[in-house]
């Protein structure tokens, strides 16, 4: 590839990504997208709207990008949690890291690449890329300590921003949990694992476990019941009246006149409707509570929260061995109340660990083994077989243009198809896994997707994807260095590529809400159903961070190789700033936190990048023959394994565990406020397996952070978590004040309703 | 190797074996050796004595071995504790594996393989070796299912006998916890990394700290004090008084006549000098100890002893996170007073991880490089070498016979002498990794020299030889199986020697105590040095250990595909039995436990070795091409990985953490018998920095368990570990007590010496 290609390329992408950002620009200001582009705004502050039609609303503008880059990190944090602010942490740590390199390497490395043989060089625009790699300086060459100085300068400058970003990302993590809302899950322990015994149910088994063992902390428990067929039937059978009350709604809804709203944002629910519908769904949730109550009792399982007087209590009690059987009562911290992930909860906690193992198989077999039905599918798609499918095409695959489409870019969507399928199948995985809470399962499915991507983005291109020889590479790690060096400074243009398409085309879809928009269109008029606050998704952590890191290794494995990839990570990661604090802001809900623990994910990333590039760095030195440069990077390599460590030491435990100390010191707090009472009589309605899901708790209370219920946000495998109500003391209305107002509201939306229909 | 050339081999080891042990039961019953030989009953019973010449002495006897076999595993436990009765555990169950292993593959595999391929055979016992191998088999047989059936058997039978081991020692080791004398380590947890401040001492720092956070268990606290150069060279000086104290003592002691006693055991010491000497040592000690007093204000170092009112309050403290910076307010649950490992205590705590790290790298590069210099030094003792160093030895080096011990034994002998530093190598250094306890520090030197035999002994010699060779090996991890298979039944001669040779001498010089011996003799008859209770040695786990399992490690990779091992190494394992109890009962003394956690190594390493067994099967059934017996095969190795893991979750637990539930107990009990208020008051006299020791309180005390104050086993690096004196109520006399009884026996000892002088 030559350099004027590549700038074309670029340019073409330059076009296309300013082409869709102000496509996006225009769509983000009508009214009938507010759900895709506004999903977190509208579910805050669902009464205000804008319908009227006004001329800007067809101009593409930038404003929405001065706004998402203005917006502070206290703002973020307070709006969208913790999780955000550490994900927004991750891209500009990557900012910074790569505008150093891009320093270093384009000034200093880049030149020495380029005239690093005797050769002319002719016309700069026509050179091959090839050029700008290491690949170009000779063997031996005096020149190669500059490549292992800027290999010294990316690694301490990655380490010390490194430190300072875990340090300060620590320090968040403590305050959030030191300075929030008094949160239940602190008091709570979920114990599993509860031993049968003949004389006594589970119920007086665990109060007199904890009676017996920890009198003076304990308080209450609350055993969690195994959700059977016949919840299953009824919950669907509620659905579906819902669906019915959704579609009546609709026809009554449409003389709502919207109200105007100067601000551009625009709700699209009818709240006469929703009250109504709501009322409908109560009711027959209502039903099948009583019809579950019946017949619970016999469906309790080994597994209870367990509610505690004090925070240092529960976490004590989490914490320590409690029986000495290890099989028996085991302890953990309780997840949030909307984090809770109850499906998981009625697991045996024996077929824990096996279940673990097998997942980690699958994974493993399914990371390996993935490109194989890929390939086979993409054979399927040579132009012979697609003529014998489709005959009907045969004249169109004759003309030249349509065989380049077809040869060029199918295997590629098809590849495309199939990756989009790996974040919900490790998601599925994760659940199968038996994580107790949504953040347990999605930081999970993080790490799985993480491994996927930099092996199958990475190695597998590295390798030239044939999987016997990636095979061939695993069984010689000797040689694994030297593979590499040759490897690498080849593959490094479709790593530019790589960047220029894949890197900026994903932040542009994630702008855009592609799918978000289409689906919006069809349900609004096709199906014609009502935007429904309860729909708006939260932050796809498990495939962002995958993604924004591996990036951050092709940078880092890239940057002193083939410095010309610089430029457009930059590029990327500046473009993803934007996008990302723009979506976080407007688009995704955040309804729990893992509280920052995605930071240890991308910390552990980074340095395995880092070694990475120092050992395919010491590769490149014994290819070129510079036993010096190979010495000093050894050391590097060192250096950086034993920061980990330190890292590991110092920060680490605190993303793990609570420290007695704060937690001891909240606990006296609040008893001097006298606070603590209050927060035992509340605890119990905290967690809640079988209350109804009130639409009204999805709605943010005006304190703003606990409110949205716990709701799952893939649709699969998690049909009967849709439960679980929020007290108020935790940010949300009780749940019998919110039937009485909507009983009574109710009375008030049929009226309005009969009235709209005479 | 033909079989009538093992059989001469194997009758000449009987022959060796039989006459070392027969010179065993005579030289232990000449009072002369007692120390050696009955150095814990010395220790134990020091009043008895036996000198009398009667003709038994001169007469070899079985009796000793009738006499170990016959103790039942209570008196071990009693006597030795749960360590020694881990010990035997682990002979125990690789006796009852093995007699299976044998029943199975010499009644079906054996046959299999000496009619395994159609051949003429001869006489049996000029028959090779290798004919009685797995290698003897035909490819393709339809034989080999018996193969894969016999490891199915072993692997199972290995796996329920493991099962119940595991369940049995688990349930001693709670019985260990729960059943014993109040321990004051339970009370009692180590506080490092304590925070340095200007206004404060870490006195107060510590005071301040737990009276805030745990006000209400907190009892009091001890802090460590670094040793300085001072204490070191008075306590040299110390030292060297004793030693004149005690040549004067073998002077006065000469008279002392020897009581008469029935049973055979003789003690070496006199009273009188004893006691004398002892206060000299005292007095001595205590000027010392007044000095340190002035000085060791300043020397306070960021670690503390802090006692609890209770168990539980203790286990909590020590595993919950107590500060939100990791690297402060580190604790852990304290050692036993005998066990403290003192000049470890005082390392800065952010050392550790470092020191941890360097010591990893220095075992590892040890463990493979040991080869190097060895080779090198083996290289030096060839003839023409040795005739240039040593001319004189030219006449006598020219001699066929001296030519063929040379070259034929010197390397072989040098090998062992090399073999020889390697555990105290490792325990120095699990030393410098920084344990806190005697106990770790060995656990961990065991691991170390588990790791180095086996790769020094297995897998050095499968590779045959050459470190380069062993690289290539690991290199290419794919062809390990294919390797292994080739190697290990071509190898198996060797181990079947080694087991005849290596393991059947090495218990016999373990019963002997060669070293001991020659030391003894020295001791006695050229320094004129009378013996020390308190040089008894305690059981060399980290050495036995390693041995033990590598001999089943043999047994289990040689099995299948060589069962002719099987006979010899039941007999090492039958007489290994005999002798380690001797030896237990007799020669070692208990000063530390760990609790039985030589287990979970046991555990570990048997299944590695099974596992280790299964991929070489599966390598010698790919060789035979048969695809069937390789797939079961398989299935075996992910069973037994299942296996471990349920293992590793239902029992590992118990032997890493304490249970709540038993400490509570333990608690509620002793506060029911108002016995806690009387731990607490000599809970700071447990652990005690500069407390002389008082060679008293080396002397067991009746109830036997607990007496034997803190030493070290190892001559170098622990200097100034010999201190630490213990309460009444963990077992031994209150040092106040001790200290008047001296003075006022002193004084008769005084007077006893002034008449045997006059």
């Amino acid at each position: 590839m030559k350099l004027s290609a590549l700038l074309t390329s670029a340019g073409i992408n330059i076009g296309i990504c300013a082409l869709l950002l102000s496509l996006y620009s225009i769509l983000r200001k009508q009214p009938g997208n507010a759900s895709v582009y506004f999903g977190r705004r509208l579910a805050e502050e669902r009464s205000r709207r804008l319908n009227s039609f006004i001329l800007e609303r067809l101009v593409p503008s930038p404003s929405w990008m001065m706004k998402a880059w203005t917006y502070s990190e206290e703002e973020i944090l307070s709006v969208a949690g913790l999780d955000a602010v550490v994900f927004i942490r991750i891209i500009v740590f990557s900012m910074r890291i790569f505008s150093i390199s891009a320093v270093v390497c384009v000034f200093g490395v880049l030149p020495l690449n380029y005239f690093g043989q005797d050769m002319e060089h002719g016309d700069i625009s026509s050179e091959s890329l090839e050029v700008f790699t290491i690949g170009n300086v000779m063997s031996q060459s005096r020149w190669l300590w500059v490549h292992c100085l800027a290999l010294y300068i990316i690694t301490f400058s990655a380490c010390i921003l490194l430190y300072f970003e875990y340090r300060g990302i620590a320090r968040l993590r403590l305050l959030h949990i030191t300075r929030s809302a008094p949160n239940p899950s602190h008091f709570t322990v979920l114990v599993r694992a509860i031993p049968k015994s003949v004389e006594e149910g589970f119920n007086d088994s665990v109060k007199n476990f904890f009676m017996k063992y920890h009198a003076s902390s304990y308080l209450t428990h609350q055993i969690i019941y195994r959700v059977g067929k016949v919840h299953k039937i009824m919950s669907k059978a509620g659905k579906a009246c819902k669906k019915v009350a959704q579609l009546k709604g609709a026809v009554i809804d449409k003389k709502c006149l919207p109200l105007r709203y100067r601000c551009g944002f625009c709700g699209g629910t009818s709240n006469s409707f929703k009250l109504y519908h709501n009322e409908l769904a109560l009711s027959i949730k209502r039903d099948d509570l009583g019809d579950l109550d019946s017949c619970a009792k016999e469906k309790e399982c080994a597994a209870a929260f367990v509610f505690f007087r004090t925070r240092y209590a529960a976490i004590v009690t989490s914490e320590v061995l409690q029986s000495s059987n290890p099989m028996y009562w085991v302890t953990d911290l309780a997840p949030e109340p909307h984090d809770v992930y109850w499906s998981n909860l009625w697991i045996p906690f024996r077929q824990l660990w096996f279940r673990k193992i097998a997942v980690l198989i699958a994974s493993i077999v399914f990371m390996i083994l993935f490109l194989i039905p890929v390939t086979f599918v993409q054979g399927l798609s040579h132009l012979e077989q697609l003529r014998q499918i489709f005959p009907f095409l045969d004249g169109l695959l004759k003309q030249t243009f349509a065989i380049e489409i077809v040869t060029g870019y199918l295997p590629s969507v098809i590849l495309q198809l199939f990756l989009y399928i790996v974040p919900p199948v490790m998601l599925l995985f994760s659940s199968v896994e038996g994580s107790i809470s949504h953040s347990g399962r999605k930081k999970s499915a993080c790490w799985k997707v993480l491994y996927f991507t930099i092996w199958n983005v990475f190695f597998v291109n590295v390798f030239s994807g044939s999987v016997i020889s990636q095979l061939n590479v695993i069984s010689s790690p000797k040689e694994i260095p030297a593979q590499l060096a040759k490897a690498v400074p080849s593959q490094a243009t479709f790593f530019i590529t790589y960047v220029l398409t894949s890197g900026w085309a994903s932040l542009s879809s994630e702008v855009m809400q592609l799918f978000g928009l289409i689906w919006n269109f069809i349900r609004r008029h096709i199906f014609g159903w009502k935007d429904d606050p309860a729909s708006v998704p939260s932050f796809p952590y498990h495939t962002e961070v995958p993604k924004v890191l591996l990036f951050g290794l092709l940078g880092f494995t890239c940057s002193v190789l083939a410095p010309l990839i610089l430029p457009f990570l930059l590029v990327y990661f500046f473009l993803g700033y934007v996008v990302y604090r723009n979506q976080i802001l407007n688009v995704y809900c955040t309804r729990y936190e893992t509280g920052g623990q995605m930071w240890p994910i991308m910390h552990n990333t980074t340095i395995f990048s880092l070694v990475l590039a120092q050992i395919i760095a010491i590769g490149v030195f014994g290819i070129k023959e510079s036993p010096t440069s190979s010495g000093f990077t050894i050391l590097l390599v060192i250096f950086t394994l034993l920061f980990n460590e330190y890292c590991r030491q110092r920060f680490y435990p605190i993303f793990k565990k609570f420290s007695a100390q704060d937690l001891i010191e909240m606990d006296d707090e609040d008893e001097r406020f006298g606070r603590l009472e209050e927060i035992h009589e509340q605890l119990h309605a905290a967690y809640c397996q079988f209350q109804s899901k009130t639409p009204e708790s999805h709605h943010r209370d005006p304190e703003g952070e606990n409110s949205a219920a716990s709701r799952d946000d893939d649709g699969n495998s998690s049909k009967d978590d849709k439960n679980g109500a929020v007290h108020p003391t935790f940010g949300v209305l009780p749940v019998s004040r919110v039937r009485q107002a909507l009983i009574s509201l109710s009375f008030l939306a049929k009226m309005e309703g009969m009235n709209s229909r005479t």
